[in-house]
């Protein structure tokens, strides 16, 4: 799909088709060479585009590839965010920060419509896995090597985001009674110290 | 609702081979199309019968779907079997009950069946919710009262369950690579303090 950036007398860089061709291009970039394998600029050249627009429209590539699962911002934005702070308390912060995104109406029923169609899509739930675990890797691998034990940061966060998804799915998905039901605070009061020891504490006992 | 069970010159309908071919039919179709996408008409047309006769054994649809839920019959056994033994490590026989019957070429495939129809229907997953939730609850009710720590065994039971779905879902269908290639006892190890601490521990701090 060409893209005259010029445009003369044509559509402006800033206009929606523009940005709805990026997405498009970064949809399929992702999907055939997954999160890792794609570059802002590979997604520009798909696109037509000069990779400058693509960050003026996205800014991250994180950010674009949250835009392409229709992934509220907030999430990329307030999960890392949730590692700033006493590293003993790092498991009820991001548990909170996770589960008040699901409670949020502004954000909740977004992540809602992105894990309902990515259970109905193997392709969809890995990238959204290994998404999420590429945010917040690199704040648990540095948080590690400052406690000295900086062992495992990939099984750390994936057991970390198992627990969470796991929570969120059995009390906003499936809604388990007794999930459903729970006071937010009883429940982040009950998980945050799992999700503690997963990215800080002993996991090998 | 017709039920016609004459059966001219066919399997008898009382017979237990036609039971069980129309389970395995079932299960075939819930695991390729989810809840929602499986119908009794296209279940009774892979099973060879007439629709009348699959209403005739299960009632509705949703009687078949439990019915290849209690399957394979060694989860009903095994999940309450784990809470006999010490109460201290429980956390580490059910966390290894649950994981091996994912892990077992037997009983896997079953599992992912029921877990990719309970995803895409709310009402499978209450279903497959209440299955498990009875399968635990009266064994964690029962510790609880002889460890004099009763409280909230509904909650205690999701919790545990919670985890071990969110494990179960990331290492075996969303396939997160650091949960899939992670050694099995190094996987046990780390998520059972958490289902201890769910099904025994203070979970109120």
């Amino acid at each position: 799909m060409s893209r005259n950036t010029k445009h003369p007398g044509g559509r402006r860089p800033g206009s929606s088709s523009t940005r709805a061709a990026i997405l498009a291009a970064a949809r399929a970039g992702f999907a055939e060479r997954g999160y890792g394998g794609t570059t802002i600029r590979a997604v520009a050249g798909a696109a037509g585009v000069d990779p400058a627009l693509v960050l003026h429209f996205f800014g991250t590539k994180d950010a674009l590839f949250a835009a392409c699962l229709k992934l509220p911002p907030e999430i990329v934005a307030r999960l890392p965010a949730a590692f700033a702070g006493d590293p003993d308390t790092l498991g009820e912060r991001l548990t909170r920060t996770y589960l008040s995104l699901w409670e949020d109406p502004a954000t909740g029923p977004a992540l809602l419509a992105v894990v309902r169609s990515a259970v109905s899509s193997q392709d969809a739930a890995h990238l959204l896995g290994e998404f999420v675990g590429s945010l917040l890797l690199a704040p648990t691998a540095e948080l590690g090597h400052a406690l000295g034990q900086a062992d495992a940061p990939e099984l750390r966060v994936a057991l970390a985001s198992a627990q969470l998804v796991g929570v969120a799915l059995s009390r906003y998905v499936v809604r388990l009674e007794a999930l459903a039901r729970a006071d937010l605070e009883v429940l982040i009061a009950a998980v945050a110290p799992s999700v503690q020891r997963y990215l800080t504490g002993d996991i090998t006992r």
